[in-house]
C-alpha cells in the first residue's frame, strides 16, 4: 500500500472524505472503522489522523459540506413570479439530490450518530435551505397564488416528497429523470394553487 | 437480574421485540449486540437464543411484523368514491405512523442490515402496501376524477411526503394532528385532482 500518499493532507482529504463517504454509505457509520477508511485509501490508520482528528469529525465535515454545496448551488430569483421560483426550485431539488445518492442517504441515516453539538451545526444549515423554499410559498400565498394553510408545514411536506424521489429512481429506468421531474412538478404545483 | 424472567419464551418473547426496537432505535442495529439486549431485557445472553437464532431473525422480525400490521390494520371501501378512498388512506397513513415512530425510524433505518433475501420479503408486503395507494390513485384517474401522469409515481410521492411527517411532528408541538392531516390531506386532494 502506498504508504507515501498519506504524507500531504492536501492530497488526502479528498481521497479521505470519498473513502469514508463510500464505506459509511454502504456499511453503516458504526460498522466503520478508522482503520477500514484508511485501507481503503491505501493509508496506515495513524495518516488519517493528520486529516482529521476522529470519525464523528468526518460524518460532521460530509454532512456539513454536502448541505453548504446545496445551499451555494441554489440561488433564487426573486424577480420571477412565486410559480416560476418554485418550479425552479423544484427542478433544482431533484437533480442535486439524484446526482448525490450517497451524500443524500448518509445526510438521513447518520444524523443520529452526530453529536449533540454538530446535530444542531447541520440542523441550522437545514433549516437555512428549508427557509428559502418557505420565503418561495409565503411570496406566492402573499400575492394570493397559492393557498396554503401553513408555510413550514408545505415545505416540509414539499421536500419529504421531492426527496423521495432517492429511495427509488434509477438512471437507466422506466422513466427518465426529466419525466419524474415533470410529474413531481405538476403534483407539487397543483397542490399548492389556489382552487 | 431476574434469570427465570427468561425461562418461557412465550412471556420473554415481546420483551425481547421491545427491547430490541428501543436499542435498535437509538443506536442502530449494528451497534447493539445480543448481549445488551439481553440486558435491556434482564435476562443472560444465552436465553435469547430460546427466542431468536441471531440478531438478524429479530430486525427481520420486528420489520415484517410492523409493515404486517400496517397492511391488516388498513381495509380499503371499494364502495366510496375515489376522492373519499383517497381521504380514508391519507388520514390512516399518517396516523398509523404517528403511533409508531420507533417502527417507522428502523424500517427506514434498518432495511439495508437485512439479509437480501430477508429484505425481499419486506420489500414485497411493502410493495403491497403501495398497491392498495395505487389502485385507488387509478380509480381516481380512471373515472376522470384524478388527473395523474402516472400512478405508480404519484403512490411514491405521497407515500414519502406522509411518511416525512415522522421527521418532525411531536404531540405538544405547534399543531394537532388532526390540523397537520387535515393540510396533508389539502396537499394530496389538490395534487391528484384534475385541473
Amino acid at each position: 500500500m502506498a504508504r507515501t500518499t498519506g504524507s500531504h493532507s492536501d492530497i488526502t482529504g479528498p481521497k479521505v472524505r470519498e473513502a469514508a463517504l463510500r464505506l459509511f454509505a454502504q456499511n453503516g457509520f458504526a460498522a466503520v472503522s478508522m482503520r477500514a477508511i484508511a485501507s481503503e485509501v491505501g493509508v496506515q490508520a495513524g495518516a488519517l489522523y493528520n486529516y482529521t482528528p476522529d470519525k464523528q469529525t468526518l460524518l460532521f465535515n460530509l454532512l456539513c459540506t454536502h448541505m453548504e454545496q446545496l445551499l451555494a448551488a441554489f440561488t433564487d430569483d426573486t424577480s420571477l413570479a412565486p410559480v416560476d421560483r418554485l418550479r425552479r426550485f423544484v427542478d433544482f431539488h431533484i437533480r442535486f439530490h439524484a446526482d448525490r445518492p450517497d451524500e443524500v442517504f448518509i445526510s438521513y441515516m447518520e444524523l443520529r450518530n452526530l453529536s449533540p453539538e454538530n446535530f444542531s451545526a447541520v440542523e441550522a444549515l437545514r433549516r437555512q435551505y428549508e427557509d428559502r423554499l418557505q420565503a418561495i410559498l409565503q411570496s406566492g400565498a402573499d400575492a394570493g397564488e397559492f393557498d396554503i394553510a401553513d408555510t413550514k408545514i408545505a415545505t416540509l411536506a414539499v421536500i419529504a416528497m421531492l426527496t423521495g424521489v432517492n429511495t427509488w429512481f434509477r438512471v437507466g429506468g422506466r422513466l427518465s429523470l426529466d419525466q419524474v421531474i415533470a410529474q413531481y412538478w405538476d403534483m407539487v404545483r397543483k397542490s399548492v394553487m389556489s382552487g
